[in-house]
């Protein structure tokens, strides 16, 4: 259902925590970020910003406590697991001020997934959540994440992230959806720039932005085209393409994202 | 020149601010957190904080004010070519609250770059820098980078940042380096997660941080043991190695960088 330009809709927004020292330290290279950034969208949600930060409590409350006020939803990744360095759990409910419990639910979650009497000390610390908080559901090795106020606490292995999204993206509340085209040509950025710079301005209910790239011998610019109204969406797109050509340049239209 | 445990070296910080709506919106894959990650720690400096943030004034002014305040270096990339939403310059200017000028060593790079003629509005907005910063070289497309105060203002384009940053860290001033060694082994993280903790207790002048994986039919976890001094680096390294043994874990050591 297009929106038309006339009413514009609120815009939902989010920020994503990266929590853990591997992605700061470069040993392993973040890969929740563009899934989430692409299941928010379709869920009609702009993710804002993105904060990657250590394990450190002081830092984890504090960021915490700073982006839930600040963005409508918050999803954090990573820290939740068995070991000493999974701290993300007591972080949120020292975020919060309250306090961290043993919840029923996820405790038989785990009792029913390990064997009998592999539930020991450091396992059964993966069923305490804050006070309040309510599961998320984990389909690949059970340990739950959780939500508390707008804030949504998720492991940070991809796949167990993707399958807890996956489930519990239905329930959130999104605005309209952004949609996308993309245009690229060989032309030089330099060349574009005046006329996209105009387009920009013709077009300024959409955020057309504008990316160089360089492979081998070959160069050019990718032109991204977004916004949420379809019919001015397609038209800036096709304004964009008669640029192109009248620069001289050979306009391809890439992959949409509706 | 390993470090003794005796004399806790400074730690050099760094905050990295990747500045682009293609992150946010899950268009593009971000590699340039990953390849800082790895320089940074090279040049003896830790990455403490990334940020990623949409091309909005208002937010990186605001950003890169605190940022810069709270770390030794911060480092940006994005937003500084000849497009309208190339506005990473005069954010950097309004945040140091000096103007932007046109730099007469970067006008001469672009026109010596380009043909004649060919340097026009649009690029020559490359040439302008807040007032007082210093160019950083760029040895792919010459518009160059700039540094003012502590914060270091690169292009988006990995290349173009690899070959910046390249430059630029042999003028870095970092602490020591910290060190690493990683133990894979097929034990449940749960099972590990005792030890690992009384491990940690005892070296708590190392970072040790434990990651599942999972991988089709298999699992296990990769402990990272990180920190400055290689003897004590060496010696938990070998603690680890028994504990995995010790449960009847295979422990197999993974690349280490020194």
């Amino acid at each position: 259902m297009p929106s038309s330009a006339a009413e514009p809709p609120k815009s939902v927004t989010a920020c994503v925590l990266i929590i853990g020292n591997e992605i700061l330290s470069g040993r392993v290279q973040d890969e929740n970020v563009a899934f989430l950034a692409k299941g928010l969208n379709d869920a009609g949600i702009r993710l804002k910003e993105v904060r990657v930060i250590p394990d450190d409590t002081d830092t984890i409350v504090g960021t915490v406590n700073e982006v839930r006020r600040a963005f409508d939803y918050v999803f954090t990744t990573g820290g939740i697991g068995p070991t000493h360095d999974d701290i993300t759990a007591q972080c949120i409910a020292e975020a919060f001020a309250v306090k961290l419990i043993l919840h029923p639910e996820a405790k038989r979650l785990l009792e029913g997934h390990y064997p009998p009497g592999a539930v020991n000390e450091a396992r059964m610390r993966m069923a305490y959540v804050p006070d309040g908080a309510v599961l998320l559901p984990n389909p690949i090795s059970r340990a739950p994440g959780f939500r508390i106020g707008n804030v949504y606490v998720m492991a940070g292995v991809p796949q167990i992230m993707q399958a807890t999204f996956a489930e519990l993206s239905h329930n959130l509340k999104g605005g309209a959806k952004v949609l996308s085209r993309s245009v690229s040509c060989s032309l030089g950025e330099g060349v574009l720039a005046r006329g996209l710079g105009e387009l920009q301005a013709r077009y300024d209910d959409l955020e057309i932005g504008s990316y160089p790239y360089f492979r081998r011998a070959d160069f050019g610019v990718t032109v991204v085209v977004r916004g949420i109204g379809r019919p001015r969406l397609l038209a800036a797109t096709e304004e964009l393409k008669a640029l192109i050509a009248g620069l001289g340049g050979d306009p391809q239209e890439g992959a949409s994202e509706d």
